[in-house]
C-alpha cells in the first residue's frame, strides 16, 4: 500500500495519530520537500518517528516515482507531504502511477494552508479560486494571477495567494556547467507579493485592486508564532513578518461585518483599515 | 487558554499528536456536535482520550459560551471541532467572546472537507466559493445556492456543496408544547442534493447546469470506506452511497485533462462520463 500522509503545517506533532501509526510501521518513509516546508528539519522528524526519512526532491518524485513505489504491492510505503496530500498536483500523479502498477493507495488528510487560513477569521465559504505568485525576474513577470484575481473580485470573493518557494535551484552558470551546486532556498514574503501585485496593477490599470485595497499578510499559519497583519496593499508592501512561509489574502468586496470584527484585531493601522473598509466593503 | 482543536474527518485517530496532548491535559473538554459528525461516538473519544467529554449542542455554544470559557483565564479548556476549527462561523464567535474576556486562544488545525475533497483528484486551486444545501420542505425551498453556483460557473470553477445536517430538531408540535423531545438525526444524501439541484434548475431555467452536467458524489471523505461516484446529475439523483456524511462537487467548465483522468476512475458509467466531458469540458 502507498500511503500519502499529510503532515500539517508547522512541526513534527502536527501529524495525526493515524498518520504516525502508518509512518512507524512503513517499510520506507519519503518526505516530499519541494512544494512546502515544515518549521522543523528532517532530523527532528526522524527522531520523533524513530525512523529514517528519505528526502524526495522534485526530480525524484517526477522521474523516479517507480523507485518510490517499488515493493509497495507487498509492503507499506509512506509518502509524507507537508499540509494535505492533495494540495499540489504532483501527488495525483504518483497515485495515478500507483494505480497503473496495481499498487493500492490511501491518503491521510491533514490541515493545509487552504483551510488553515480560516484562522484569519475570514469565512472559508467566501474564498474563490486560489492563486500562485511566483518570483518576478527581469524578463519574466507572469501576470496570469491578475486574471484570476479579477475573476474572484467580479463575484466579490476573497483570494488566497500562495507564495513562491525556490529550493534546490541552480544558477544558470552552474546548470550550464552541469555542477550540482544549489542556491540557498528563497521564500517569497508578504511584502514582495504586495509589491508585485501593485506593479502589475500599475501596468494593467484595470482597477482589480489598488494601494488602498485591504489584504491580510499571513506568516507561519498553524505554528505557535503564527502572525497575521491586516492592512492596505501599500502598508503590506512595507511589512516585515519574519521567517517563512508567508501567504496573502486579498479581501473580496462581499466581506461580512463579522469578518471585519475579527480581522480588525490584526489591523496594522485601525484608521486606514476603517477608511478602506468604508470605501470598498461597507454595504451602502 | 482556550484551545480550539480540529478533530479531522473520520475517527478518533484523526486528531493530531499536538491536539491529543492538549486534550489530555485540559481542565475540561467540550465537543461541538451540531455542524458535523465523526464516525465514532462520544464514548469512543472518551476511552481514546482517557478523559470525559462534554457534548456542546448549538444552544450551549451560542447562549452559554461564558460557561464554556469559565476558568479559561487560569487553566486550559479544549473545545473540539470536527474537521478544522474554522470551517464554520460559530467558532469565530467563541474566539471573539474569549478575547472580550481577555482569555488567550489558540487553534490546532486539522483537515476539513474543504481540503480533503482534493482526494477526488480535482485541483483545490480550481474551486470557487463553497455552497450549503439545506433540506427543502413543502413551503421552504431556498434557492440562493443557485446564484452561488452560477457565479462559480461564470468563471469556470468547481463548486463544493456541503449538505444539510439536522440534529436535535424538535417537531413543531413538541416545540409548541415545550417538550424537549428530539427527532432522529437526518443527513442529506448525494441523491437528495442532486434532485434538489435539478428541481431548482427546472424552476429557474438559467442553464447553470442540467441533467447531463458532471458532478462527483462524495461519501465519508477521509474515512477508510470513503467513496466517490462521478456521473451526471441525473445519475447521481439515483445513487446510493451509504452512511453519512455526503457532499457533492459540481464540475466547473475549466476542468483539466489531468483532473479528468483521475475522476474518470470513479465514473458511474464511462460512456455517459465521456459524452458529458466532451459536451461541457473539452477544449475546442
Amino acid at each position: 500500500m502507498l500511503y500519502l500522509v499529510g503532515l500539517g503545517l508547522a512541526d513534527e506533532t502536527d501529524i495525526t495519530v493515524k498518520g504516525l501509526e502508518v509512518v512507524k510501521r512503513a517499510e520506507r518513509v519519503y518526505l516530499e520537500a519541494y512544494t512546502s516546508i515544515l518549521h522543523v528539519g528532517k532530523e527532528k522528524l526522524e527522531s520523533f518517528y524513530g525512523r529514517p526519512v528519505i528526502v524526495a526532491d522534485r526530480e525524484m518524485v517526477e522521474s523516479s516515482s517507480d523507485e518510490i513505489l517499488s515493493g509497495a504491492d507487498k509492503s507499506d510505503i509512506a509518502f509524507l507531504v507537508v499540509g494535505d496530500p492533495f494540495g499540489a498536483t504532483t501527488h495525483t500523479d504518483i497515485v495515478l502511477r500507483a494505480k497503473e502498477l496495481a499498487v493500492p493507495t490511501k491518503s491521510i488528510p491533514n490541515a493545509s494552508i487552504l483551510n488553515a487560513v480560516g484562522a484569519t477569521g475570514l469565512q472559508l465559504y467566501n474564498f474563490g479560486q486560489t492563486v500562485s505568485m511566483v518570483f518576478f525576474t527581469d524578463n519574466w513577470r507572469p501576470a496570469s494571477f491578475y486574471d484570476r484575481l479579477r475573476e474572484n473580485a467580479s463575484i466579490g470573493l476573497h483570494t488566497l495567494l500562495l507564495l513562491d518557494i525556490k529550493v534546490k535551484e541552480q544558477s544558470l552558470e552552474n546548470m550550464a556547467r552541469g555542477r550540482k551546486i544549489y542556491e540557498p532556498p528563497r521564500y517569497m514574503t508578504v511584502s514582495q507579493c504586495a509589491q508585485q501585485m501593485l506593479e502589475i496593477e500599475a501596468e494593467k490599470g484595470e482597477k482589480v485592486y489598488d494601494e488602498d485595497s485591504l489584504a491580510i499578510g499571513c506568516a507561519r499559519v498553524g505554528a505557535d508564532d503564527q502572525k497575521f497583519a491586516c492592512g492596505t496593499l501599500k502598508e503590506l508592501s512595507g511589512i516585515e513578518l519574519g521567517p517563512p512561509l508567508h501567504s496573502v489574502v486579498l479581501l473580496g468586496k462581499r466581506a461580512h461585518e463579522l469578518e471585519r470584527d475579527y480581522i480588525r484585531l490584526f489591523a496594522i493601522n485601525e484608521q486606514t483599515f476603517d477608511a478602506s473598509w468604508k470605501k470598498y466593503h461597507e454595504r451602502q
